[in-house]
């Protein structure tokens, strides 16, 4: 008698599960609830331009979800900085250049296309008239950002070309750095 | 006979030098081309949703000034990620507060207001089917940031109010988050 074992082996491309990401856009797609997030960061002044940034957790489908990280950014010595950290300008674009990167690489693997290298170099200008108040119609923060994806994988031109249109399309970050989003404050005197 | 000493005291507030930020102002008040600032990360992925933002260094007044830092992003589980590190969304909000704290700080300092405490809480939702490709008239990023500025210090509640105006106008993130930077990509296919 020969008994037949199923083993069922996940779909894992480029490390993602692609049966997991199929299944969420499946449960988004029959209620779209379930795809709302809610993201959170409290920053607390560390003293000269330094400042922590503390994530708690985040918010899906209506749960909360606690994770836990921290990290810290600082201003160059040419800033009135201590130099101790990246400043908030790169990780404005490092959170951009991450952001498609994980969109690159989820594009990939729901194709089964495997990737075997993936850079992303982001530059872009301040002119520092702007921040320091001395010209009002000077923009204070970048005009353009130019960015270079440099991807190595198995998919055809045709296909990356499909894909990078993709990213552009439906990542997150580049939706918040390429349009306006509203800024509602709140100051507290205490 | 008595003899003085003149001890150049730095004015420094909230740990600002304050002298080294006038002077900058002056400087690049006479010449536009000193406040020229270029900013630059590489980011290469790490597998799965992870990457690694490298600073190599910043470019001021033409001149380019090496900086090494290094830190790692990722996704939740819930998102297909390892859970290792704080996401690209959450590093977005980050540099908006971490560069607003800037602006608080550098506007009390010189004012000569001496800050105790600052605390910026920063939240925003995200519809998951813009990054899912379900539905493509759903912004895939924030419409809104919705944040709490939390200050404390020898101000009066007017001299606060008009820093926070002040910053909302010339800090760099705030800029690039509400209003739209062009994104100038090139896509190498290796």
């Amino acid at each position: 008698m020969h008994t037949t074992v199923e083993t069922t082996q996940p779909n894992v491309v480029n490390g993602i599960n692609v049966d997991d990401l199929v299944a969420l856009r499946a449960r988004v797609e029959q209620d779209a609830s379930k795809g709302k997030t809610t993201w959170r960061v409290t920053t607390t002044w560390q003293g000269q331009t330094r400042s922590r940034a503390e994530v708690s957790g985040f918010g899906i489908g209506g749960e909360e979800v606690p994770r836990r990280f921290s990290f810290d950014i600082d201003e160059p010595y040419e800033l009135g900085g201590g130099n101790a950290f990246a400043n908030p300008q790169e990780y404005l674009i490092a959170a951009l250049n991450a952001c498609m990167t994980v969109g690159y690489v989820a594009q990939c693997a729901i194709r089964g296309i495997t990737l075997t290298q993936l850079e992303i170099e982001t530059e872009g200008e301040i002119d520092l008239r702007g921040f320091l108040g001395i010209d009002p119609t000077v923009p204070p923060g970048y005009e353009s950002l130019s960015y270079t994806v440099r991807i190595k994988g198995d998919g055809t031109e045709a296909q990356f070309a499909e894909i990078h249109k993709a990213v552009m399309a439906t990542s997150p970050n580049v939706y918040n750095v390429a349009n306006a989003v509203a800024l509602k404050p709140t100051l507290v005197v205490e």
